[in-house]
């Protein structure tokens, strides 16, 4: 199965339009895997175990791996996910854009090296520097459209000739750039308006929606305006909200604890929790 | 020295506006390289031992290492760089960009892991995806403005307000970016007219200016249009053209094939032949 396909698959089967964000952040991971070797990869694999029958996709972030020189966790986490939970596809979230010779390396990387399903990418330099992640047959190609920090607003908000800048980013994709189908696009949770209006411009496109959780996106807004006709459509991101759920609870609860589990079934609960939320919305 | 000092001096002792571009494609080795473990680590060490006097900055670009699992050998690069050449800053050519906390980890990644002196990034998510690279005090950030590929003109040409976009980019990071001195921009010199316009808008501000030998671009009018009123103020970078200068040539002179320094001889012949071109039209 290509990339849309293994995402659609999993948004019937999981019933879930939620993307689950692995930005494993080592400062905030529980006492027992502090400073352990091979922390990273263990803390993310206990994230992925229990919440892989919630999530329609995985979304590692790379930035969170390269920091730490932990390339070689990420490729193992990548790996395991195909293994054990083959109908869950593999987002690297890593926002490359680079002229072609390069992009062809990015792609290696991305498809090859970490064997991801699908990878994100920065439009700004432009349709041929898109083209070598999209000469991969069945991969996911993901361009950053409106994106959810208030910084988005300094370029993708710019008017272009009677439309905004992320409005023809979305148009050039939906119209010239996904010719086999393989794109679909960033547009962030914490600008429910502009979620409409790319729906309104790409069709069933997929929409990987980070921003709500710690970011502060409304659930119920971002639903209604980027499902599709279906009911789905979306991958709806959160990160920190689920990762940490567990390990930043100040609960003081000594049972927790003492608990080397309490960090997944804690991810677990807000995981079933979102996606649920999600669910009542559609 | 912070990152531009070190840019300026070196610009006046090795008398060069040359960047050396690292992008090591093992498939292009010399035969004594092929398969050797290392050998990326090893060929670009060559490259940047013959060419250090040459060069006003070195701009290794990761993706050449990310898709060899190569991580280590640019580390080992940069800290070579640094130990021998320390006259020479190093950009980490990455094209980053991410928001705020994202764009924190990758930081980390460029400047405590890698400890590059400046990273190349992309402006399309806004200033507050800029500012986690800024808070390195001294670290350059030199962001893309008007690349040097035919793509480039899909969203960097648009009219935004009787500007093109690209120079919206310029004024933004001239007027409001760059408080503390810290920034450059990358045009292409593919385009010597929109680099005569960015210099106009941006006054001294260094410029990374791609594309002269493979990519095609003309040294003469780069430098008449990008020059500063000293002459200086640019970084014009030759990768392919320095580092396969002895490896792809078919000259057929044995004496050559069983020389295992033919390959710098021929990149320092090349990197001199290109550094005094372009000072011939400053």
């Amino acid at each position: 199965m290509n990339f849309i396909e293994s995402l659609t698959a999993a948004w019937a089967n999981n019933n879930s339009l939620l993307c689950i964000g692995l930005d494993p952040d080592p400062a905030r991971f529980p006492a027992h895997l502090q400073g352990k070797p091979g922390a990273i990869l263990e803390f993310c694999t206990g994230i992925v175990d229990a919440t892989a029958d919630l999530a329609c996709c995985f979304k590692p972030q790379i930035a969170y791996f390269a920091a730490h020189r932990a390339e070689d966790q990420l490729e193992a986490l990548i790996a395991h996910i195909h293994a054990r939970h083959p109908g869950v596809p593999v987002i690297l979230d890593a926002k490359r854009g680079d002229i072609g010779s390069t992009a062809g390396q990015y792609a290696i990387e991305a498809f090859e090296r970490f064997q991801a399903d699908a990878i994100t990418v920065n439009p700004y330099m432009g349709r041929d520097s898109i083209d070598p992640y999209l000469a991969y047959p069945g991969k996911g190609v993901i361009l950053l459209c409106r994106t959810s920090n208030p910084g988005g607003s300094d370029l993708q908000f710019l008017d272009v000739g009677g439309e905004k800048l992320y409005e023809r980013v979305a148009r050039l994709v939906a119209d010239q750039w996904n010719r086999d189908g393989q794109c679909a696009l960033v547009v962030g949770a914490t600008f429910p308006n502009e979620i409409a209006r790319v729906r309104a411009l790409v069709g069933d496109m997929p929409l990987l929606v980070p921003g709500i959780g710690a970011q502060g996106g409304d659930i119920e807004a971002t639903v209604q305006a980027g499902r599709t006709r279906n009911g789905s459509g979306l991958m709806i991101n959160s990160s920190r909200a689920i990762l940490y759920a567990g390990v930043d609870a100040k609960s003081g609860n000594d049972a927790a604890k003492n608990n080397p589990n309490a960090y997944v079934e804690a991810a677990r609960r807000v995981a079933l929790e979102t996606r649920d939320a999600i669910n009542r919305c559609r």
